[in-house]
């Protein structure tokens, strides 16, 4: 049976060519602008004289250098300077880890106390600066969502909020802007979004059949353009179709009412925080762990996955199911991801460090709530 | 190439047994609310009870008596009630038409000067009274979507309007609500669901993966399940499938930055105008001359809705395509709707009085607006 469910998205959504021109129509008029942007690949790629030009005539401030995986620190500096230059109006130029820095900047920026423990206390948040986003990297789905992630540098440190008051106001998708991407993060951006659909739909079935219908839809397009993608970066309506499947994977539409399973993005964040892996890397590594040991748990949504996305038809359902698992490990090897832990240099010593943040946080991860510490290193025993 | 798109749709959600207990929390606190319902069914199932006693508390008044397609006469009743009460929220407690007559309502209260001219002349509107949502008939999806369709009794006229501003604040999904509906009124919901997706679906491929995944997604939800119901009335897995496709089917989200043909919709406003069919029952007519007439345009989505919906694999894509409209219109027979005009007892000697209306909108229908009153008068002389 489908789950109850409350739920709304307000994001307003400029998709396109051309969109950043709008940015002059959506930022509300008069706002004082703290354009927040990473390493400064927007200035070579002609992202930045873009949003410059939509800015003319608004009061414009900038805060560069938001690191993948943004840090805590960083957010701090730029909330003394939201309080400095009396901004009033956020605007994030990047990908997931510019945004998700904006969304913990804009509630930091009213928050009473330290905002460190919105994140590892999950203290309540009523207040945020407005925010808008320019997205330059199709993955998190942070752009059009109310969730960020937040690294501290201190305490090696991952960890997640989540508040309706973070919704960016408005998000402008212009596909062209993906052309200039590194090939590695547009190959994280489609493993990352994959598994974001994975993570609402590879559970137990609950005959949510529309939900089903579009996790499916969008892991078939997201496997399909995203090899695609690899041999033509130029192609304007992959990069379109990719961006697009890549917002809906985790604008936390398809996952409403149905069981969800975010082992695979909790257990990662250790093997960034500790290692240094992308967020991509260590779900390409955990997800076929998670698939073959919860084998049981997930068999027969393991099937059906394969059916539409693989085309797996043959042999029973076991065997499908099976076959699935394989196909997905190949799939992100193709895109060229690891898979394996000890590609990255991990060995077995270093499990006991990945998993005691997973005790000391008492999560108990996956749809049934059934993994904590010691499974999670099983887990990742199955990933050397 | 997918053409670019700006949208947002804030309707929250409220989905799942018991769910219209939650209007207590989504009402403004302190409103005085005026409930909207149509012929006083939601006093025989219970309904009605259940929305006084989440409402205990709040100021309520009643307006009752809105007919399937609304009509104007009736909403400008309702208009001086809310003058009168000074009413500051509406409540719709029904299918499409009372939502759609709530809307009307709620631009009416504001609008200065002849509130008709917001449909016959497009008058814009800046202003509405905030109104709320419970379902009991999933069908046109208007308890997510900024539309609203009209009618005038007095002129024989049907007209829709459409304004960001009549967005629901929130909307309450109970799929057990919907067990008491009667059958003809479940099979109406079925095929103007699954029609609405049809046209903003069924025209010439542009290469939008994810809009058509779920297009076609939802096109085979409602089939499956709305054969289904028609013997298992009262599975809540099946009445909740189909009532979360039909809101996903015009919540507007799949038709972003695709081309679209509402012709069917269009051509049969004056069929219920002037002969009283319901809603779906002009599209069920209708639809299966459009696919005919508009084949060649058509050819190539078609074939591609065959396979998905239908299983139809087998022959050349013309041939596949020919076996999909023949499928479509087998599914609205098996759904027990009528197919033809002279089913209605309506002749050739009627298509003139059937399509001067579109000539005197200076309509132009179809994805390729080449669909005038000749076209539309040889289209439906196949429908006969």
């Amino acid at each position: 049976m489908i789950s109850n469910f409350e739920f709304s998205n307000p994001v307003k959504i400029s998709f396109g060519k051309g969109s950043i021109a709008r940015l002059s129509a959506l930022v509300p008029e008069k706002s004082s602008v703290l354009i927040i942007y990473g390493g400064g690949s927007i200035k070579k790629n002609g992202i930045y004289d873009q949003v410059l030009e939509a800015l003319k005539g608004f009061h414009i401030s900038e805060f560069s250098g938001i690191e993948a995986n943004p840090h805590y620190e960083t957010c701090m500096k730029a909330v003394e300077l939201v309080k400095e230059k009396h901004i009033n109006f956020l605007l994030a130029v990047g990908g997931g880890s510019v945004i998700d820095a904006t969304k913990f900047i804009a509630v930091s920026s009213f928050f009473e106390g330290d905002p460190w423990n919105i994140l590892a206390k999950g203290s309540s948040v009523s207040k945020a600066l407005p925010l808008g986003v320019v997205l330059t990297l199709p993955a998190t789905g942070s752009e059009m969502n109310e969730r960020a992630v937040i690294s501290r540098v201190s305490t090696k440190q991952k960890l997640n909020f989540s508040t309706p008051v973070v919704f960016p106001k408005f998000s402008i998708l212009d596909p062209e802007v993906t052309y200039s991407l590194p090939l590695r993060q547009v190959a994280n951006g489609v493993v990352d979004s994959f598994i974001h659909v994975v993570e609402q739909y590879l559970t137990y079935p609950v005959n949510a059949k529309v939900q089903d219908a579009f996790a499916e839809g969008l892991m078939k397009v997201i496997h399909d353009e995203g090899l695609k993608v690899l041999t033509n970066p130029h192609d304007y309506d992959i990069r379109a179709n990719l961006m697009w499947a890549a917002t809906n994977a985790l604008n936390v539409w398809i996952g409403q009412g149905v069981p969800q399973d975010w082992s695979s993005h909790r257990m990662g964040y250790p093997l960034t925080a500790q290692f240094g892996l992308d967020h991509a890397q260590t779900l390409a590594v955990l997800l076929p762990g998670v698939m073959t040991y919860m084998f049981k748990d997930k068999q027969i949504k393991l099937a059906q996955m394969g059916e539409v996305v693989f085309h797996i038809t043959e042999g029973r359902e076991e065997e499908r199911a099976h076959q699935t698992i394989v196909a997905t490990e190949a799939f992100f090897k193709q895109m060229g991801l690891k898979t394996r832990l000890s590609e990255y240099g991990i060995t077995s010593d270093d499990l006991d460090a990945l998993t005691t943040p997973i005790d000391k946080l008492g999560w108990k991860l996956g749809e049934h709530h059934n993994i904590d510490s010691s499974t999670a290193k099983e887990i990742m025993m199955l990933r050397i």
